[in-house]
């Protein structure tokens, strides 16, 4: 494995390509949010809806990191957010200097927010700043409500915790008050949404978090 | 990101400990199972039920290898099968040392069969060799049919793919050819398993591919 003193460097690094980056994204007035899963717990279709919902009122885009294939990126586009994709070629997470290429080369103009959708991965990218206002980690009711204790990483980092699929609550074994108590232990003041994309589930709330935060962040650029 | 260079040094140390360890496992004529998917694909859950099944006809046992908790091991215990907890402390994959390091504290006694239930997760697990026979991914319909192509590297290193929770086909959208034929353009030979632990489908067939391949292994140690 790596050693210490070689991971210390690597986010050393990272961590002031990313300050350089939440500096452009202030001065834009850009709500920058970082999104971390597993493989398959909604991301893409998160931010699918999110488009068909808030596309006409917010400039919103999307650069998505995935180790192979431009689908995410596709998938997007289709649903009209403007999106980039990095293909990283095996590496599990996004890091701060190609999100900014990848953001210069796509040239995607003024906006409101910006998602990144990172490598489908618990633990990878839970350790880089990428210029995120907040992190936000998907956990979907399939994958089993033990996991915020075993992937301590992300859930303690992330300050938005979506629990996606709950139209399939009926069919699995997930407890959501268990699941929200672990999430809790580990971030206190974790907001937490429980979503589902097929039947509509706390878009309402999703989309009211995202406009808060836009405002939130634009009000303290004006009294900076 | 890590170098090139670094990265080489890395996988060519791990190489040498897993060519050791595949020695170890041809003596001991046990067969060596390394389980990766994503978190809450099933790998514990199928390992229980293997434990169910097999448990008076096999010895077996399990190395369980998470970030965080000794929550899989007490599952696996509880359902019979002897296991040792590997805490990565953040590192998102097992490697060959960690590996033989547990075995030896373990001192399981004589195995027909060891699993080794990798972090969960499907990038950083492809790279690293564990002296197993063969590589086994788990992919749950949950997450969609799309997985393949987007993580080549485990979906083309694993002999063995295991498609599980397809008791949960009639509610979500997963379309078991096309995942086959993803899984079977990466790699031609792959064994391709549907199972689920509830309703029990492809359980059979899966005790008997492991139990094929115990005697190929031991097979081919009495003809060497």
């Amino acid at each position: 494995m790596l050693t210490t003193e070689a991971r210390r460097k690597i986010l050393e690094e990272n961590q002031a390509a990313a300050a350089e980056l939440a500096q452009r994204f202030a001065r834009s007035g850009t709500l920058v949010v970082d999104l971390i899963s597993s493989p398959g717990s909604g991301k893409t279709a998160l931010l699918e809806e999110t488009a068909h919902v808030l596309g006409r009122k917010l400039r919103m885009a999307c650069i998505v990191g995935d180790v192979a294939t431009e689908r995410d990126a596709e998938r997007l586009r289709k649903a009209g957010l403007p999106a980039r994709q990095i293909v990283t070629n095996g590496a599990c997470h996004l890091d701060a200097r190609v999100v900014r290429d990848a953001l210069d080369a796509a040239d995607f103009g003024p906006l409101d927010v910006l998602f990144i959708e990172n490598v489908g991965n618990l633990v990878c990218p839970a350790s880089y700043a990428l210029g995120e206002d907040f992190k936000l980690v998907l956990l979907s009711v399939t994958e089993g409500g033990d996991k915020p204790f075993k992937y301590p990483g992300i859930f303690s980092k992330a300050a938005v915790a979506v629990i996606t699929k709950s139209d399939l609550l009926p069919f699995v074994r997930f407890d959501v008050e268990s699941a929200r108590a672990e999430i809790r232990t580990l971030r206190p003041d974790a907001q937490i949404l429980l979503t589902s994309v097929i039947d509509g589930t706390g878009m309402d709330s999703w989309c009211a978090l995202l406009s808060n935060e836009l405002a939130a962040k634009r009000k303290r650029a004006q009294s900076a």
